[in-house]
């Protein structure tokens, strides 16, 4: 580089011919160095591409070009030299006006010149010019000696040779009869020359002259019925296969010639068999009724697949000769590395197709501008499985399915029967749709859209015969869609390719089961639904069967019912993921994405039922009756027997503040779970996205939680994904609860808290489910009294921590504080009585309690007292008629959940722990954890999306924990009067 | 097909010449129709490989193979027929015992017969065995006339043909001192035939003989000096490319040669600039210092990008010119196709490399036993790119760097100084490894395994020049990395191959500019730290400057600091973000991953600060002084003056359960926060992995939130990743804030019902967060007495909307209930000695307050009515030494949050609404934000997982709570002596 000059690009190119091109551009200072843009179709004709400069330079004097990229003497101009990359051109003299061949030397001619300036020679003769090398003053002209024995013509390149074998007759001339086609001379035979060189595009219904055919189709026909030349009986395969193997019927288009030799050929062999093939290629398997399915389902391939274990087999061998158009065969190719895959995709993707048991699928959109820049001749594949041996390899041939093939307009080969069964597959043929020429543009290019191959397995009918037919398959079918692309804008076109490999297995008798099992559990519900409902006519003490009765059964039932598809559903989930994931030799293999249909209807109807269960307990809880009885009275009188009605105004009156603290924490407690929803759902999308137990659900029988970013990844199987979400929530929630139990045991136990603060506070609660049945929580304090200040509560709690005092059960000496009561008709009536002078007043649109009159605040007071009194009174035994017992309850009796005993005359008091969380989410944990599971897998199996599934349970959970905290809460103001402002 | 049986495969074969083979497979019954595999080379020499049953048949009598596909006659045998397919073979009589060449007769040769039993002539003559195509009887043999002007050879088709014209001379012999080298004659020229055709490996360290440079080097040079021959300079050139450009400074290699003939071609030329080129291809920039920047940052390329808008242009065009190992130039080709691509993939994603803006990084392994079945010789690349233009086409040619090009084994070119650029580049060659034959397996193959295109932004520097540099780039710089394979073993070994397109820009002063920011702020964070720490000092009252307050001055500093640093990254992220995926003319480029390092560290740095304050204020909220200050007096006696020490025993005590239900609630309320922190991460998740807000953090320029599974995915900016999770964080957690504000108003506040708790429940609360400051909630009851029954608390209440009765603000006729409270020193001290008998003894571990002696009991109570007493008589003014005065703060004190009075005399009340928050999580909810934001930022750029960062972050947030949680009951129950029990 000069020195001082910033990016001097001096750029220069001289031809050492006699006239140089200097091109000199100086392009100092900071302007870039660029140059224009030449391609060799830009330069004219007396100029050459300079491929150093890439530039048009000029040709010499007398000169011409020859290709683009070098120039040549004009015709009638012999070259001097060509020393030195330069040529030297000088017009022949007018007595030897021709330029030899070399284009060295002048001569004169015996005929005329050619435009190129050299002799010429009648048909039938070679050019003599020199001999041993020496020129002639003038060339002559010989003729080739065409008879016996030489039976020679001129060849082209100035020599006589031997004429073409076919044509060796008397004489080279092939003369009627004989028929003269593709540069050989045909005998008479009983070929007609007459064939239809046609291509029919049925897709868009038109059909078109083929050059290809044109050219080809009668002399293939004729070389290989009559010389029986094996590459062009190919070649007329091939020609049937560009076809589309049509079924037309006529006889004088490819496949109707390749159908008519065949059997002109079967029938000169001695066998009569029609299956003898001759040179031809196999392209039919033949048109029996049931053939197919004879094909494909009679016996499976003789070698085994496992997954695992020292026989670990899971390579699919498939083997493809290779033809190209003309019939030659070219080798044997190895099917994998992508000869049958056109999408582009890493060598680690494709070979993924071959692993037995990853449903593979791969589709793109290729460029037709791209099919068409690579070389026209297509490349005809007959595709073997490669079944090892230890001799020797052998081969099974793959039957072909074309899936859009059509006779008389029909798609044959669509419906499930009467297949018809052929070979010899092609991907792109863009040579079939030219028109005039070979070289012109393509009309119409058929590309192989999707190739699809599917193992079919072997169902293992009779175990008796166990391991004998483990990993066995049928022979695998091949399905080839052809596409016709008309071609409009070559440059815009796009047209799409899959390649797919499915495996698939007769999935009636996992339906069958699976249906079993949900009719045989569908029954025992019914029983238990109803069972539920006579508990339920028992608790609310109605005897008639109603409309009501009706309706709940239905309501029971859709809960039982739920569960049972739940139980069925994680059932099959859970076996595919564990027998498909696990196995070792191949014995069960996915449905397909169709027959996962019903599952995900079963997943619905679970997810639809559950629903209901839980919105009816949702409103079961947010309707309960209760009731906060206070034991406390009134310290200065020591009488407990403060009569009903108004109550004295007394300077020390009992502080309503132990109420608010229960209700208060009873407020609290309406949503306390067993499990946190929130810790759940963070980690089971912890499992699932973070450490990549979402990848179980691909449909690959590999185990392995982590890919690599290069390996492939089959699609999702809709029954594993629900498999892993559902087994891997219900895990979570179990151990959680099982955590749970473990934490409240030791640590805290808010349901323990809430009976211990009952008992301190010295307040009873009654809660109603039914009309004759609830829960009873005694909480009646120990020491007599719990409104005093700190130093007597502690020394309360310290007295009883020392044991010092009475037990806090109902029963003397007992500490059950906790019952489900059965109260009699006459109990609830009374109950109903006091109730209704507040609920007349309430029973509209709630209000706050502020805003209502004077007049309804006393007597809704006074309704609290009654109903305090009252309810007091009946725990202490006070009213005979409304006498109760206190028993245990039957382990079967707790097992269907009913009461044997109707408490006609005495109320009931069973002896069951904690049981009033029934009226909780603390007592349903299962239901709520069923639906969630249920509301997760939905949105999942819906969206294919973990994330937004976890978003939106969370918005659920939020949204029912809302609405049943602010029922819950308003029901609760409701029932014991206590004013909301104190419920926070 | 035979009806009855099942797939009934009778395959047969019959060769209709004289011998037929019948192979007859007839495979009844289930079993499959298999054969076995025979490939062409598997047939022994007497058969061939029929193309149509795919096995090898046997060859007919007196015939061999010819190809492994057809048979011909033995030597010695002439032809018969070949008619139809079949060849009949007769042996030559013994008077004419060699065939002619057609195969067809026999003849007497003048000479010797050759193995193929054909007739020999000696070198330079022809044979002639025919006139006009007859026959001769005998063959004879004719020398070719070598001589002026014939100069013709044999041309081994049987004729005489012109030598070569480098060859013509006085004969066709090329006679020393010419020399004969790859079929042309050189005459004596400068160049030593001496040349040393090895390849040097520098990475294996070792060089080999290349069997191309052997044939090839020496005549390419020769031709390219001596005949100026276009072809074979460029063919020169690439063995120099293939050699990797090498310095090496010998003369006789490669390029050693090149440089040879082109500094021989630059003297012979009228000029004597060195950037003469002659036929020389271009490879090299020159070795002048500087060069390469002065090369690729002088001016910039004249296109301007755009991202949107009419002028949108967003496509970089490459164009490159491709030739042959051979030197011949066979087309031009964009670039953008694939041909620079390696790896496969589709063209959709291949193309989205020459968008402009669009980070591109494509890589695999490359199987090398593919890259070996490809033809072997390599294509070389000169790459240009298309500036477009009016008239013409302007071309720009790139320069290229070869990463790994060593001179005198040191990298040159990986340093930042000094590059060498050069030009020329190719993807593989397998041809030059090759030692011994050009069909011969390579030893070593050169991979092109890494190409990268990096555009350099023009940073505009100069504002007064607005939009004309706009959206303008440097010229690309190409950087090609090569990489040695040395073939051990084909079918495992794999190479990686990289192609990346990068954008840079300078990012100094981006840098300078958030250094400065980080600068500024920081200093005034000291300042601001520094104003707390006085506050500090004031409020715990100590005029020392000790260690601690150094301490507490680095801890308020902590979280200063970190707020800078949050901001200072936030700002930047979301600059990033929005003027990287906004602009319309490209001005700004995303830093490179090397270059967001700093970022990163700055975050961390936010993170780890904030942290430190969050555990500082943690600290400081469990461990704040609390008292429940109850108004109630037993309505009995009627006076307030209860006599300090024993409390006397009274038939009705003032109810402690008012205070349980106070301290319950304060509990409840410790880790209420503004916005839902669970919500908040869901939200987060959501937006970012369901409705794809991650997809804004991709290196490219659209701001498209949906992305086709088939289009490129950049990979992430780090700066971009934290700039949409920080923002998006920050948006929505003040979203809920903000509708937390609009709820709290209309429908729910725990603060605001707090402090009507404690109204209503006639308790105040003191809460102590500093030795001489804290807070107050005023909560004496207007009615007197709470500690009542229903009807009264309802019949109060009712008062109180009616608004019938006082206000409930601590001064007559306000309703400020809530103060900041500077307390003085005396006032404190005898807090402390109060507090003193109680501490004590709950000093020690914390126990179950009923494990503690009657004795430790009774003091506490004691010491619990004492300062209720002594709280009570303050706030009623009964002290006058302890007196107090209300007033309001003012609105700078507010800002700088310190208290400009000191509190020497008089305590001082400062009306403050709910500021008492700042010892909840409540009052904290920025630092509370702000630290999540940063640890969900910090989890992710850490595992760029948003689903990680999202669990991580709730599990932080659960385990913080619950800490706060715990340790905030027990503060609670050490101070106010409320027994645990009661806080559930």
């Amino acid at each position: 580089m000069a020195t001082g000059t910033l990016l001097v690009m001096v750029y220069r190119y001289k031809v050492t011919v006699t006239l140089g091109i200097l091109i000199y551009m100086d392009l100092f200072g900071c302007q870039q160095f660029t140059f224009p843009f030449k391609a060799p179709s830009n330069c004219n004709v007396e100029e050459f591409f300079d491929i150093s400069s890439l530039s048009c330079a000029k040709c010499g004097p007398n000169q011409r070009r020859s290709t683009t990229l070098s120039c040549i003497c004009k015709a009638g101009y012999q070259t001097i030299t060509t020393d030195k990359a330069s040529v030297t051109c000088q017009q022949c003299p007018t007595d030897k006006p021709a330029v030899t061949k070399d284009g060295f030397g002048c001569i004169r001619c015996p005929g005329s010149l050619s435009d190129e300036g050299e002799c010429q020679c009648p048909q039938g003769s070679i050019l003599e010019r020199e001999v041993n090398g020496s020129l002639l003053d003038e060339a002559t002209c010989e003729t080739c000696h065409g008879k016996d024995t030489a039976f020679s013509v001129p060849n082209g390149g100035g020599d006589c040779e031997r004429c073409q074998a076919t044509f060796v007759n008397t004489s080279c001339a092939c003369n009627p009869p004989n028929v003269l086609a593709g540069g050989l001379c045909f005998p008479p035979s009983g070929l007609s020359t007459n064939v239809n060189p046609s291509v029919s595009y049925s897709q868009l219904k038109f059909s078109l002259q083929s050059a290809w055919f044109v050219k080809h189709l009668y002399s293939s026909s004729a070389a290989c019925l009559v010389f029986s030349n094996l590459t062009a009986c190919q070649a007329l395969g091939n020609m049937c296969v560009m076809n589309m193997h049509s079924f037309s019927g006529t006889s004088t288009d490819a496949c109707g010639l390749f159908n008519t030799i065949f059997r002109s050929k079967a029938s000169l062999s001695s066998t009569q068999d029609i299956s003898y093939r001759g040179n031809l290629p196999w392209l039919y398997y033949g048109e029996e009724p049931g053939l197919a399915s004879r094909v494909l389902q009679t016996e499976p391939v003789p070698i085994g697949f496992s997954f695992r274990g020292k026989n670990k087999n899971t390579d699919i061998k498939l083997l493809a000769a290779v033809y190209n158009v003309r019939g030659e065969f070219l080798r044997w190719e190895q099917v994998g590395g992508g000869n049958l895959q056109l999408c582009p995709e890493t060598t680690a993707k494709k070979v993924a197709a071959f692993s037995f048991g990853t449903a593979y699928q791969q589709s793109c959109d290729l460029s037709v501008a791209e099919l068409l820049s690579t070389p026209p001749e297509p490349l005809f594949y007959d595709v073997f499985m490669d079944l090892g041996g230890e001799k020797s390899q052998e081969l099974l041939p793959l039957p072909t399915l074309i899936y859009n093939q059509q006779y008389n307009g029909r798609f044959i080969n669509q419906g499930m029967k009467n297949w018809y069964l052929s070979r010899r597959i092609f991907l792109v043929d863009t040579l079939s749709g030219r028109e005039k020429s070979m070289s012109s543009l393509p009309k119409v290019i058929r590309v192989a859209s999707s190739i699809k191959i599917v193992f079919d397995m072997c169902v293992i009918r009779f175990q008796l015969v166990p391991r004998t037919q483990e990993g066995k398959v049928f022979p695998p079918l091949m399905t080839v869609t052809y596409r016709d692309v008309p071609i409009t804008d070559v440059n815009t076109q796009t047209v799409s390719a899959t390649f797919a490999v499915e495996y698939e297995m007769d999935q009636n008798e996992a339906r069958i089961k699976t249906d079993t099992a949900l009719g045989v559990m569908g029954g025992v519900a019914v029983l238990y639904s109803l069972l539920k409902t006579v508990s339920w006519k028992r608790r609310i003490s109605s005897p008639l069967i109603d409309v009501e009765t009706m309706l709940k059964f239905l309501l029971f039932y859709a809960g039982d019912l739920a569960n049972v598809f739940f139980a069925v559903t994680v059932g099959t989930g859970l076996y595919w993921l564990i027998f498909y994931k696990a196995q070792q030799f191949v014995s069960v293999l996915l449905p397909l994405p169709g027959q996962e249909e019903h599952f995900v209807t079963y997943i619905g109807c679970a997810f639809a039922l559950k629903a209901v269960q839980f919105l009816h307990k949702l409103i079961l809880q947010v309707s309960v009756d209760v009731f906060f009885i206070d034991w406390e009275r009134p310290r200065s009188k020591g009488s407990r027997t403060v009569p009903t009605g108004e109550p004295k105004r007394d300077p020390s009156p009992v502080s309503i503040w132990r109420t608010y603290f229960v209700a208060n924490e009873w407020n609290e407690i309406q949503t306390t779970r067993k499990i946190s929803p929130t810790f759940q759902i963070m980690a089971v999308l912890f499992f699932l996205e973070v450490l990549g137990f979402s990848n179980l659900a691909l449909r690959d029988p590999w185990p392995a939680l982590e890919r690599s970013a290069q390996a492939y990844m089959p699609s999702y199987s809709l029954i594993l994904r629900y498999g892993v979400a559902a087994s891997l929530w219900l895990c979570i929630g179990l151990l959680q609860i099982y955590f749970t139990v473990f934490h409240e045991h030791f640590v805290e136990n808010k349901i323990h808290q809430f009976v211990d603060l009952c008992s301190i506070s010295n307040i009873s609660v009654l809660l109603l489910s039914h009309r004759c049945f609830g829960y009873y929580i005694h909480g009646r304090s120990v020491h007599g009294h719990a409104d005093t200040n700190m130093e007597e509560m502690n020394n309360n709690l310290k007295r009883e921590a020392e044991s010092l005092c009475g037990q806090r059960g109902l029963l003397p000496n007992t500490d059950i504080q906790t019952f489900q009561v059965s109260l009699t008709n006459r109990l609830r009536s009374q109950y109903d009585r006091i109730r209704e002078s507040i609920s007349r007043q309430r029973g509209g649109p709630s209000r706050l309690m502020d805003t209502c009159s004077a007049n309804q605040f006393e007597q809704n007071t006074r309704a609290y007292h009654t109903m305090n009194h009252f309810l007091g009174s009946v725990i202490d035994h006070a009213y005979p008629e409304m006498e109760y017992i206190v028993k245990d309850k039957l382990m079967f009796e707790r097992v269907i959940g009913m009461e044997f005993l109707e408490p006609t005359d005495k109320s009931i008091f069973y002896n069951e722990a904690h049981s009033f969380s029934d009226v909780l989410f603390y007592g349903n944990e299962a239901t709520l954890l069923i639906f969630e599971t249920l509301f997760f897998s939905v949105v999942d199996l819906g969206s294919q999306s973990f994330v937004l599934a976890a978003v939106l349970t969370y918005v659920q959970q939020m949204i029912f924990r809302l609405i049943r905290n602010t029922l819950g809460r308003k029901n609760l103001v409701n029932k014991t009067l206590v004013d909301e402002r104190f419920l926070i």
